[in-house]
């Protein structure tokens, strides 16, 4: 499967939320990360995103891309992160 | 289609960029927007923004997502909007 993970987080946890996304996926623009990541640990991401936010104040979104066939990628801008890997 | 927008704008051109992407897609979560959109506003869309945003500094990314049944969203932490017409 592959991910696309954007964060709104307060300053004060953005280092420690940004430490955890990319031991499982790769920063892509400011507030987002994507990746190809196993069932397995998507689970273990998400345990650790929730020991780390604040519930009431964070919000961290994932979108689940099962079949990357339906889905493709424009940018207008400066690319930031120009990994040819990336979909 | 469907589209996810994820912006990283000079803070100079932030509300400019806002104001066109709300007259196509629903604000979701800071620096993220999405929705339901037409082949030929998506075009509209695109133009508007080229117009405004300075390309050598900021950097607009777009997911296309023909089909939704491949695609799911998780969230953690608050939903900053709750719409639940959002898939």
């Amino acid at each position: 499967m592959y991910i696309i993970l954007v964060y709104d987080v307060s300053e004060k946890r953005v280092f420690k939320v940004l430490k955890i996304a990319r031991k499982y996926i790769t920063w892509i623009q400011n507030s987002v990360l994507e990746g190809e990541i196993s069932k397995g640990n998507y689970e273990k991401f998400k345990v650790e995103i929730r020991k780390t936010i604040k519930p009431e104040e964070d919000s961290i979104l994932f979108y689940i891309i099962r079949d990357l066939k339906y889905t493709s990628k424009e940018n207008i801008g400066i690319i930031k992160n120009t990994d040819e890997k990336f979909f």
